[in-house]
């Protein structure tokens, strides 16, 4: 068994080959900028992951593993044009730097180069396995347009908020654990099992997230304090407030949303406190990661081969970034 | 044995299913949208008939011939995104109605949906028709970014724009027959016979395509006369009139593209005559053509199932719009 450092490292050096042509430049170059940027190759990882909770790794899953990669940077590239963002993990974006048009092109492309990975894998999984990959692709997707659309919403739900954290988010985790899984030889009801584990662990993630863009210290999480707040951005602390909040707790929040008030961050930090949304977000979060340490627990599996994952969860529900 | 429209009027009737889920419709509802402005669905039916030309056609021809049709229309809609159109088919282009950030998005659901159609077809055949697939897609990409990058080029010579109208519009013609071929189990020769033929067709079409713009009876043509000229568009014609005129009329060209003159059109139409570009594009085409129906000629099957191909490629030829 392997730990998630062990396994990233695998996959960097087998990852770490061309995955486009030469020419032309204008096309390719982008592409292969946008992947020298690197990343924690998370869900590469868990599809590793997840296929060695069953069985010794099969070589196939280092195609899947590359696909979900490549689909991944497909998706940043392209949800980078939308939100109009000028800086992916501290550099320029694709459309900042070669223009939207290319950057619609290079993801495109990057998306084709992942089914062409796909298209390695033996027959004897690969419709299964495929059919799985469309599936989640649609979902993000999917995510991604929800997440606009609340973007113009007043009144976004709890409910339709997680559907699209799910979607955006989770989904992807879920389902590269569960490519994993199925060249892993699971069965049906393990398979479910990992699936519901990431997908469990993905919104207990994005809760986390959340909760530190409010309550987390700035220097050890690395980005600016409150930039959701700032941005107006809809979090699961925003939006239990306004559903939570007493009358005047709730249009004073809705007041200082639509100001520039110079002291905007400190004040809804306060008016999350008042609301107690900061104990409750620490809660849902508590909720989502034991419902997903319960879902690998009931992985019919010897416990010594959860190790890696249930590290892993831990490890990343403490993080500091 | 069936014609072009037979095959054409079959595939709509196959077509004509949902493709996308109902929700969210913010999503779906601008594909369904795009799907329903039609089109003469050329490159499905070319499919189909690739295969017919050497077996009965194989039910799995129509999954191909629709992931063909949606792989064309993901184009179509990220294309008019880049090209900014307002109108495709004269109707709004989906980022004109919807919002370019969903366009980008709907354009990529298509392709994952045009994906999920070739993963019903057969496992025997699978892995040669995606990998034939994916290529077709890298090098459509290849040929859009190209034609940007052309934009942007004060010099584009004729073996360029030859290379970049291969990319962005003959390979998919080529690779639909040649898709249907493979389906029909054609050997190795008579795939790349019937892949050449599209190609030659495909290029025939577009200097064809370029000649009307300047020289076709707009009425029967049924776009405005000299579009390509008023937008300075590179074509064949104009491509091959700065290399071919003489110092003063390649200067003339030049200040007129440069122009706003109200006679544009009409002088550079004279430019294009007085260098014999009119006559030059009538032999290309011709040139091309030939080579097409001899690519068609040398196809070892009998003559008779070569009619619906030939019928169909003289048809395009003479089309007045």
């Amino acid at each position: 068994m392997y730990s998630f450092e062990e396994l990233a490292l695998q996959f960097k050096e087998k990852f770490e080959v061309p995955h486009f042509p030469a020419h032309p430049a204008s096309l390719y170059e982008p592409n292969n900028y946008f992947l020298t940027l690197g990343g924690k190759r998370i869900r590469p990882v868990l599809c590793l992951m997840g296929n060695e909770l069953f069985e010794e790794i099969n070589p196939d899953a280092f195609h899947v593993a590359a696909a979900i990669e490549l689909f991944h940077n497909f998706t940043l590239i392209h949800d980078d044009i939308m939100d109009k963002a000028p800086l992916r993990r501290g550099m320029q974006t694709v459309h900042e730097k070669y223009g939207s048009s290319t950057a619609l092109l290079a993801g495109d492309v990057m998306l084709v180069a992942a089914y062409d990975y796909l298209n390695k894998i033996n027959n004897s999984y690969s419709r299964k396995i495929i059919h799985h990959f469309n599936k989640t692709a649609r979902e993000v997707c999917e995510g991604q347009q929800l997440d606009m659309d609340f973007e113009k919403k007043d009144n976004v739900h709890l409910d339709e908020y997680l559907k699209m954290i799910e979607l955006k988010t989770s989904v992807l985790l879920a389902s590269s654990l569960k490519m994993g899984a199925i060249l892993g030889g699971a069965g049906l009801g393990n398979q479910q099992l990992i699936y519901e584990f990431g997908k469990n662990l993905g919104i207990a993630f994005q809760v986390q997230d959340d909760y530190l863009d409010a309550f987390g210290d700035p220097e050890k999480f690395g980005k600016q304090k409150g930039g959701d707040i700032i941005a107006n951005k809809k979090t699961f602390l925003l939006i239990h407030a306004l559903e939570a909040g007493n009358s005047t707790q709730q249009s004073h929040l809705k007041e200082l949303l639509n100001s520039n008030n110079p002291d905007k961050v400190e004040k809804v930090v306060r008016l999350f406190q008042e609301t107690a949304v900061d104990k409750w977000a620490v809660d849902l979060k508590e909720k989502y990661m034991a419902s997903a340490m319960q879902n690998l627990e009931d992985i019919a599996v010897i416990s010594s081969r959860k190790q890696p994952l249930s590290t892993l969860a831990n490890y990343l529900m403490t993080r500091a970034h």
